[in-house]
Formats: C-alpha cells, structure tokens, sequence
C-alpha cells in the first residue's frame, strides 16, 4: 500500500484519457444564454459505476441512472444545466428517457447504455424542444481536444464562479492511466437547489464492481465530507467511467507493487481535489476550513464531529469573521453526538494551540486572527480524546452575501 | 385527559406562586453595567427537578445542578449573567460552590440545598468578589413583589432583545394553582456563547419524581423542539421548583377529573410559550416559522424532519426572504434520513397548498409572499405520508444581521 504521489498532478493543462469525446453547447435552457448541454461519448461501451443522492425525493435522471449503473456497456453521458427535470411528475421521466433515446439513436446503441444529469430550477418541465436541439448540435460538435473537454466541462456549470476540472497521470507497467473529471456547484449554491454533479474518466481497465466500489468509497472520504450549507440536493451523481484504452488492468496485485492501492490513492486525491473546489466556490464563500478530527472512537464518529463543527453557523461565522473562538469549535465537537473526552480536547486553527486538554491556552489572537484572515483554507484540528478514528472533512464559511443571495426575491 | 385551556393565560400582569422571594441586581460582572445576579429564595424547602444541556462539554454550574435534582429540598437559585463559568478548569468548580454556599450562609440552609446558573461569556474566571458582592445586595433586596420578580427576570438576561417571563393559573378542587417562569436566549444568541436558561415556579404539591418527570417531557415537546442556529451551549439548564404553598396536590385522579393531565397541560403550553419567545429573539430573526410535520412514522421521526427543515439554511434564508420555495423545504424533509413518503407528500405555507402529494400545485407566489411578509410566524405544514407522527418545531430564519453579529469583530 502506498500513499506516496507517485502520479502527476495536472493543473492548468489536462490530460484526457483516452476513449472519450466530448461536446458543450448553448440550446437556450438557461436564460442568460450561457452553455447548458454537455455530453460524453465513448468510442467503445466502457465501465460505469454511480454514487447518488441520499435525498429520498430524487429527480428523474438519478432514478434512471440509479437503474443503469453499476454496467459494462455505458456509450454517453449527457447532463443539461438550467434545469432539474425534478419534481415535474411522470413528465420526467418521459423527458429523461427521450434524452437518452435520442443520444442512443445517435451514437448507435441502445437507450440503456445512455446515462443523463440534470442541474438548475427544480419543479419546472424540461424544454425538450431545446434540448433536442442541443443534442443534434453537441453531436455534431464531439471532439477529444482539450477545448472539446473543457466546453463539456463548462456547460455542466450553473452559478458556479469557475470551471472545476483535475487530471492525473499515474505509470502502471511502464504505461500512463489517465484519470481526468469535471465537477460542478456542491451545496445548494443557487437560490433554486444547486446540484453536485461529476464524472470521473480513466481509461484504466476496471471490472463494473471494481469501480463501484472505488467510486463509492471515495465519494465517503472526499464529496461526501465536504459542504457548504449542508443541503442535500434531489440530482447529486457522481460518475466514473473506465473506458480501459490504456490497456491496463488495475489489479491487487501485479508487476513491482499493489497497482490497486495506487490506482485507489490517485482516484482519492482527485476526487478530494474536485470536492475542495466546491467548498472553495460555495455560494459568497471567502474561506473554507480543512477540518481534521482525530482521537476519536472511529471514523464514522470523527466524520460526525467533523460535519457538525462544519455545520454550526456560528463556528463559521466565526471563521468569516477571523475570530479564533474556541469555544463555538469545542462546544460544537461537544454537542455533535459521539462520546468524546472533554479533558482530553485540544484545538489547533492554522498550526496554533489554542485549547489544550480541555482548557484554553494562551495565544496571540491578534496575529492568529491575521493569518486566519489570509488563509483560504483555514485549517482546524481537533482532537476529541485518544482513540484510533480520525476524518477530514472541508466547509465553506457563513457570508452576508450567502444570506443576501438566498434570500433576496423580486416577488 | 384534557387539553382544553381551562386555566388562565396572564399576560402583561404575572401571577406569583406562594413561597417565592425575588431578587436582580447588577453587581459588575458585565461591564455595560446591565443586572447580572439573580435571586430566587424559597421560603421552605421547595421539590425540584431539571433538565441540562446535552453537550458533552459542560459548565460548572451545570454539573452541581445535576448531581443535586431532583430533590426535596431546595432553597434558592442564584443566576449570574455575563461569565458562564465553563471551560476554566477546576477553579470553575470551586466558584460555583463559593456562590452557593456564600448563599447557603445568608439563607441558613445546605450548601447543597442551593442551584446555581451562569451564562456569558466562556474561557475566562468568574470575577468572585463582584458575585459575592452581588450576592449580598440580592439578599437584601429579595421580594415577593411583581418588580422583584421582573428584577429577576431581567438578571438573568445575556443579549436577549427583551425580557420573557410566562404566568398560568389553574384551578383545582377551589384553589388556585399557579405557575410561572422567566427565561432568557435560547440558541446561542450571542457572539460567545448564549445558553437557554428557564425556571419554571409552581405552588402546586409534587413528588421530585413526578416533577422530574414533567419537567422533561415537557422540555422535550417545547425548549428541545426551538432552535435558533442549532447549536447547543455548555449551560442549558431548565429548572422546575414546587414549593407546595397551594397545598393542592397533582394526583392522577382526583376530583372531578384528571388533575395530572390538566396540570401537565398547562406546563407544556407554558413551557412552548417561553420557547417561542426565546426563538422569536434569536440573534437577528425578523421571523420564525412553526413547523409542524404529520404523517411520519413516529414522533421521533416527524421531529428529525421538522428540526432537519428549521435548521436548513436555505430554508431559513427563504423564510427571510419571504420565498415561498416549496423546493427547498420539500427537499430538507427528503434528506432529513427518516423514512417518507415522496409522492404523498404535500406542504401548506401560510395555510396555502402549494405541493400536493408530490408535486408543486399552481399558487398566486405574490399574494403569498406578502402573507409570508407580514407574519412573525411563518407556519410550515408538511406531510411526509399517512404515519401516525407529528411533531411541532419553532425556529428562527437567518438573516444578514446575524452574520454580520457573529462575524464582525474588531481583532
């Protein structure tokens, strides 16, 4: 097992693995006129595994996606931004599904190997005459250039202020696997129920139950662990696709080490990646905090913690504020549920000890509030006793423009 | 059993119940100068009972008060604002003790015949010679007058825009039964920490058991059932006294009906009036709703839901903005993790049907927005099935103000 950075981090340039083309285009769903059509064609049928919303009220194209997935023979993805296609009834699912016919006709496969998101105003049917429209056009479009996945990338988008996209190259058997993914808005960003949507695309070779539980066990330790107001939202899906043209089997073991670890590790951070970005872009966000539990009973009890310290408007306001407050962070590790161990408490915000086995400490507030001030990621590290489990988790702070933006109606 | 309201609601003039003296005075703890000591004296040893925050990290003054109800034999209830007195160390422990036995001298009782309350400002030592101070002149100063009770009403408050007492009178076999309360800032309405603190008087004759008893299914139905932000401070504390000075008896049956049922009527309305005053002043709030779910499987369930809704920023910022947004309220519900029903569930805002068994239905979203506008409490019916649960809920919205109160400091 490793978790050392054996692969290549690629930012600003992406890598795209190969078996995959892609399109992004406007067709009029979103009224600013901005791209709200993206799909992704495979050359070949490629492997595909899905995690999804815990909301019990989903909208059509989970339920669909959620039959469809995991599978061996996946041909496209189309996601359209602007809309929902949630809460309209069985008008929905009608929709949905005449996305996906109308792909498969297409690209030349059947209607069940089309996977399709949707993203934007919830409760109002799709305009289907626009999407279709869109769909001949982002056929007509497909290309596996850089600026083919980046237009794809952009019109999954909705009020999200950039584009979020992560590659890495990781050396198997003295071959590249490429992992490369787009994401768009986690939390609830948008006045009318954001989405976190995101694909993930390798052309690793994986087995359907490989990347299910890949995908799955990622998603716990990176979408999963990140929020910025803690609204689940009706559409969340976060796909991967293992198209396998690098010709690379990732097993457990093969060749010099644990191929699969490494494969794993390299997935993690990506996602991780991906799901930072998010929290950095929550709606009015100005900080995010990197919360890092530890010394508790087990991981699902730090993740409790870690989630409820992220939770509480008034540790985030705290941090909007640059305030080193101890006390809205322990008291908040305190009322989180999981049995912690006050005399054993200590708290760390950017490297300071400032509560140490359950009583405050001197400190310098002024310098710590300065550099909190000019942190993006204000990195707060709790331990709540001296037990195995720890978590990470990241959160956005609590803005006066996030509750101006969310409550300011024209009605 | 009854739930009819045949007691007296007193508002504006409070009914005080026998065996009770009162005292507030300001002794310096908090350097605006506003009252931070109060007093409550029993005249005889009075039964009490109380319920504590569930926060794991906990106050001096919380930790005395549970290893001393329920009792027979309690004396007085010494409350200072300003300084909470947690969070620093064993010296917290011993202030505590000085102010109850400083108090136990002065009454001529046990010093574990006293209960002690703190609310402020966490992490720094309790300035003891002011208490004590305080004390004395409290002593002095105690009264069974409608002013004295106010005085100690007031005492006890930290940020609270207004002072929040309650007075019902019942009567049983010919006599009057009284019961009244004072209660200050519930959900951490202040930028270091608030706490709820309640103490509920009575006249009435009750075991320590029955009143322990009472007192926490009440709080269960009323002061667990408000949030402002959720979080929950190291000092709640809810406190029932019974002096008995009615010499009317709380049986089960007795007389012409179910005195039990009444007396525990008139506790829980008492107790969910002070609650929703408490939330009705959180920190910033211009509104609250009522948030009542029905159809659930249980009440436990029903009240996760109604709590997962209130505690939605998204919600809250809709409910500040007058937005009838049966999207975000409707999908809360939907990942609040008990078990609903999508398509048989429906949603009245105001009183207006604006999602019907799992759909949005056409409503005039201006003329309900205005009703939204100009109501101070915003009510939220949801049904999530055809389950035997309900639960009613009271939470505040979330607004610019309280951002910019708990983010703004001069660091």
């Amino acid at each position: 097992m490793t978790d050392s950075k054996d692969h290549v981090v690629l930012s600003g340039t992406i890598e795209l693995p190969r078996g995959f083309r892609f399109a992004g285009v406007a067709c009029g769903i979103k009224p600013s006129g901005k791209p709200d059509l993206s799909l992704i064609v495979a050359e070949q049928p490629v492997v595909a595994a899905g995690v999804y919303t815990q909301n019990q009220i989903v909208a059509a194209p989970v339920i669909l996606c959620r039959q469809r997935t995991p599978s061996t023979s996946i041909r496209a993805v189309v996601t359209n931004s602007g809309n929902a296609n949630a809460c309209t009834g069985p008008q929905g699912m009608e929709n949905a599904e005449e996305m996906c016919r109308s792909i498969a006709q297409h690209v030349g496969c059947r209607e069940d190997e089309v996977l399709v998101m949707s993203t934007g105003v919830i409760g109002k049917p799709l305009p289907m005459d626009r999407v279709n429209n869109g769909i001949d056009e982002a056929i007509k479009r497909l290309g596996d250039q850089s600026s083919d996945f980046q237009s794809a990338s952009d019109a999954i988008l909705t009020t999200d202020q950039s584009r979020k996209v992560a590659s890495r190259v990781l050396e198997i058997d003295g071959k590249n696997v490429t992992l490369t993914a787009m994401a768009k808005g986690a939390g609830m960003i948008a006045p009318d129920m954001a989405t976190m949507l995101a694909v993930v695309m390798t052309d690793a070779v994986l087995t359907p139950q490989q990347a299910q539980k890949m995908i799955a066990d990622s998603a716990e330790i990176s979408f999963n662990c990140a929020s910025v107001d803690g609204h689940t939202s009706t559409n969340d899906t976060l796909l991967l696709l293992a198209s396998g043209g690098s010709d690379v089997r990732i097993n457990e073991k093969s060749g010099g080490g644990d191929d699969e670890s490494r494969f794993v590790a390299c997935l993690n951070e990506l996602c991780i990646d991906l799901a930072k970005q998010l929290v950095a872009d929550g709606e009015g966000a100005r900080h995010w905090m990197q919360i890092r539990v530890s010394g508790a009973l087990d991981h699902d009890d730090a993740k409790v913690i870690a989630k409820t310290i992220g939770a509480s408007p008034l540790v985030k306001t705290a941090i909007t504020g640059a305030d080193p407050n101890w006390g809205r962070i322990v008291s908040a590790a305190g009322y989180a549920g999981p049995s912690i161990t006050p005399e054993k408490t200590s708290l760390r915000l950017c490297g300071v000890t400032i509560y140490d086995n359950g009583s405050p400490v001197e400190f310098d507030a002024k310098a710590l509030s300065q550099a909190m001030k000019q942190a993006d990621e204000v990195t707060v590290d709790v331990t709540v006793g001296d037990g195995p489990g720890e978590a990470m988790y990241w959160a956005s702070d609590l803005t006066t423009e996030y509750v101006r933006f969310n409550s300011e109606y024209t009605t």
